[in-house]
């Protein structure tokens, strides 16, 4: 059982910045999260795109602002259980919440900092008869060990930078990859697609479009697929087939926590501190809905702040905090670290 | 008159941020601030100390943070009216203000956003009998301009870095420079201290410590001080007399404006959008306070962000606005700049 004091899902922006500030009312914070890594969205969807508001930045990378969200936290020894779904929340007799995962990964601790964006991205199935009965038995929808496809066919559909980007990879890595899009137009990076040009004209990717995988054949597993191109039905003996159709957000398991929900986000009390329907659960950033709300990074910041706050209190009953400057006071981290501003000298002169 | 959309009292980092996030809903602000330049406390009494809990910033020195707050309004081109203190405000027929500085200038605006801070800082002044009759009569609490010392006995008092530098500095511009400090000790840069030192050694420094100036003496200017030492008391002659005794803040005229005040900070609405009890009047930032209150720069720029939201609907009545994310629209500035990810290709294969 990991024990913390704030258990944090998500661990996109929001719930890293909850780290630091938890950090400086010395409470430890642990982070669950689907992905298999660190920044949510902005590690996962758009790494390598400049936004444009986070204030004190005219411009930064997601993938930078995720980055420096991380090294601020780091001395405060964050723990993270990753590539794990939080699935169900028991409330215990003191008060304090076990948290367990879709892997049976179980969390306790006294308050709960629901910090899940626009929840856990779940890819885009194609509506193709039987497909269900086919996943984990040849149909993935997400890439997560390129090896696994080392000297198999296979066939992706998609039009964008992720059709793009593993049709190429997969050239050097499968016996065979077949990329099928509707449209004959790709969306992506201009060099992805000059690439897969490129590896088609080489003969090391089979191109079909417009086209579509309109059934699925195998006893078991998958065999072939059925692709209908000008109204003309192919089939197409294949060890793997990978719709790429992006990925999309949904509330999930949480949803079924008792929380109040409006509009798939969840309700929280923005004039005080974010707290939930149920006293010790929080809900901070993208994930929470209140009057006047605005999905924005700086705002999840303020949220995750005034939270650690109330989680002090709940924490450390009748202990009074007075808030103090980092610039005044610095940092001192839970390993053993300290930042602070150079000192004014003190210092006679006669 | 300068006329805008949203006037800012206050040029401090919420206030610049704010320059910002008008400028997304393409409405356009003017920042009054009564110090020089902008920035606010940042800019003016620690520039150089590194705050380390701005979002995203494991550390930055707080005249980095204003640098980085101008650029990143630039392109929506706020109007500036420094070095003047916003010190009347009338509400017009139609709902908007007209605020008046301490110098004349008139501004019109139908929303008004105090970013004031702690308030105007206004010098620490000594419990000197008289001294305010001497005030611009030899006795100065702020050096604006060290040319006026040339060649004239100037006795500085303050054992902080302001006491410090300008003791430095008018050594080689007045005739006489005597350093005056009720300790031993100085609280300073140590190369200040080891300068004093130094310039002391050289006789361009007449420093006398631990000592007090206890009465001030002239007819309608001051012409010498007593100082007291040991129980000595020795009369200086001088021009001037100029205790740096530091800034203290002060909420100042808006004190007056007829908005409910509490602990010396404005009223707000933190459930909507940090509106006071004069609608179209806004408070953000430190100047604020609500239930679960912080005086967190952070929490400046959430406030600022939202406070746009309502000058937005308040100004474009019926309008509806839906949040464009910048990483998706990119940024149209009223410089006629563009800034935007860059997109990704749309391309035909075969």
């Amino acid at each position: 059982m990991i024990k913390t004091d704030i258990l944090i899902i998500g661990a996109g922006p929001t719930g890293l910045f909850a780290v630091f500030e938890a950090g400086l009312l010395k409470l430890k914070c642990h982070l669950i999260d689907a992905l298999p890594q660190p920044g949510g969205q902005c590690s996962e969807i758009y790494p390598k795109k400049p936004i444009y508001d986070i204030p004190g930045f005219p411009e930064i990378l997601a993938g930078d602002l995720t980055k420096n969200l991380l090294e601020q936290g780091k001395q405060f020894e964050p723990g993270f259980t990753l590539g794990e779904r939080a699935e169900t929340i028991e409330k215990q007799e003191d008060g304090s919440f076990i948290v367990t995962t879709n892997k049976g990964t179980q969390h306790h601790a006294p308050i709960v900092a629901i910090a899940g964006g626009l929840g856990s991205f779940e890819p885009r199935k194609p509506a193709i008869e039987g497909i269900a009965d086919y996943e984990d038995k040849g149909v993935e929808y997400i890439i997560k060990d390129p090896e696994f496809y080392r000297d198999k066919k296979v066939v992706i559909s998609g039009g964008g930078d992720s059709a793009l980007d593993w049709s190429i990879f997969l050239a050097d890595v499968a016996s065979e990859v077949t990329l099928i899009h509707r449209r004959n137009e790709f969306r992506g990076a201009l060099d992805s697609v000059e690439k897969v040009r490129e590896l088609t004209l080489l003969n090391k990717i089979n191109l079909i479009t417009p086209a579509e995988v309109k059934e699925l054949h195998g006893d078991g597993k998958i065999e072939a697929v059925s692709v209908v191109k000008d109204g003309e039905t192919t089939k197409i003996e294949t060890d793997h087939f990978i719709p790429l159709f992006g990925l999309s957000p949904k509330l999930g398991p949480i949803g079924n926590w008792g929380l109040e929900i409006e509009k798939n986000a969840i309700k929280v009390d923005n004039s005080l501190n974010y707290q939930t329907n149920i006293p010790g659960i929080f809900a901070i950033g993208d994930v929470n809905t209140y009057p006047e709300k605005l999905k924005l990074i700086l705002c999840g910041f303020h949220e995750a702040t005034l939270m650690c706050q109330a989680a002090y209190r709940i924490i450390n009953p009748g202990k009074k905090y007075v808030l103090k400057y980092t610039t005044v006071s610095g940092i001192d981290g839970f390993d053993g670290t300290r930042k602070e501003a150079p000192k004014a000298v003190v210092q006679s002169i006669n």
